[in-house]
């Protein structure tokens, strides 16, 4: 399977320390060695990387996994291939621009055979992840207006996700930069870290950080992942069907929808 | 001004070269020092880099200078500021998906007060240039069939540039990894190099290259910027109005349109 590692937090943070444990597992403690991406948003603009190569030995993910990038939201993805070929169009996280803004999207999980809806966005490379996030931005820009709150956009998602859950494993990170949603068909788990801050050791790297030299009192950071990053932290594992819409650090709307059980044990080795 | 640098090649080729003179203009040579981004094709997928810091001091711009990614089609760009404000997303080239191609775009010049008619794309940060590459997306969704030959393209792109041209000064670069569309209404010159190779000297830094090193003797390399790179060669410089539809490093179409006399001197300070 792939993994997912998303961010929220109230303050521009930067995603070293759990991209340096994430990454690990690409190639290293992990299999997710066909391919890397992450998005860090500043603003409304975002910047992107994307490597074709395992990230435990990618140049890139070396380089930027020292960079200070400080971001709100963030998305990161590392990637065990099954549909669609290794190569960088088929790298996650993808974007497009709606009501402009720059939407982000990782998938972890595959439905098999999925058939996109008619609509003005398409997929670039050939991976079912990328046909999804297209249809569900299809279905956004056909079905909600531009202003839509987050209560109302939260009940759009939760619905294409339900249906996307009753084709296949479904666990994703989306944002637009203003909020992080988050939907877990299998695997996904969270931990928000605020004062007061204590330190903290990467279950995949001999790294520990001592959160409370880098935050402020005020400090707000959430992390959601598709493994706990840390070995000695408590984090919340989301229940099959759980859906959370993060902001600022915050969970503002969550709920829980019907899934297909077992859909985890159902293609434990195609989660692309 | 700022200052473009686009690639075409019939093989996969680094940009290292020409990137590092380039990235020299960015507060260094030269005052373009708002911003920087790069886009490289790989396949129908595009690794982009973009930094509000200047390119001469950017960590990025020097790791980046660095990385043999090699493209058969790549963009850059580095800003000086008027329309906008210094932030990532206001940094060139910028990127949309149009039938299942991403487009990237880079822009020299100004529009001021420039309207992007009504249309799916939109511009996420606020400059000239970004609502430009939105207007002309959505012409060409409007306009012209997905399978459009380059002949049909060219003529479609250069009345829109045209129009563009009489508004304002319009020097672009413009691709969706298949062609590079380049047209310039001020200032721009372009290298091609194919055997025998020799040597060049960087006008921007005390660096040469020797090119019958790094190539075979089937490569042809063409290098599009808004002023020489080098020192030591003998660049085609392009007339007011002159544009050029170039692929696998060859020009296949090119011709020139009238455009407002002296635009280059009407706004020598505001080219963004």
């Amino acid at each position: 399977m792939c993994e997912l590692l998303g961010m929220s937090a109230n303050t521009p943070t930067d995603l070293c320390f759990s991209f340096t444990g994430l990454t690990r597992r690409g190639g290293d403690t992990g299999p997710h060695k066909d391919g890397w991406g992450v998005a860090f948003y500043e603003g409304k603009g975002v910047r992107t990387f994307h490597d074709p190569e395992p990230s435990a030995t990618s140049p890139i993910a070396e380089f930027v996994s020292q960079l200070p990038i400080k971001s709100k939201t963030a998305i990161c993805h590392i990637r065990q291939a099954n549909v669609g070929t290794i190569n960088l169009s088929n790298t996650h996280p993808f974007t497009r621009e709606l009501w402009g803004r720059y939407w982000v999207f990782a998938h972890n999980g595959q439905i098999p055979h999925f058939v996109r809806r008619v609509g003005m966005y398409e997929a670039v490379g050939d991976t079912d992840s990328e046909e999804i996030f297209c249809d569900l931005m299809n279905q956004l820009r056909q079905n909600l207006p531009r202003d839509a709150m987050p209560e109302q956009l939260a009940r759009t998602l939760v619905s294409l996700a339900e249906d996307y859950a009753q084709q296949g494993v479904f666990n994703c990170l989306l944002s637009n930069g203003d909020w992080l949603f988050t939907f877990c068909t299998t695997k996904m788990a969270s931990i928000t870290r605020r004062a007061p801050f204590g330190p903290a050791q990467l279950a995949d790297a001999d790294v520990t950080v001592d959160f409370a030299a880098e935050t402020t009192p005020n400090d707000v950071v959430s992390v959601i992942a598709t493994e706990p990053l840390t070995a000695d932290e408590d984090w919340d594992v989301y229940e099959q069907g759980e859906w959370k819409l993060w902001q600022l650090g915050e969970v503002i709307v969550a709920g829980k929808v019907e899934v297909p059980g077992n859909s985890h044990d159902r293609t434990p080795e195609s989660m692309s």
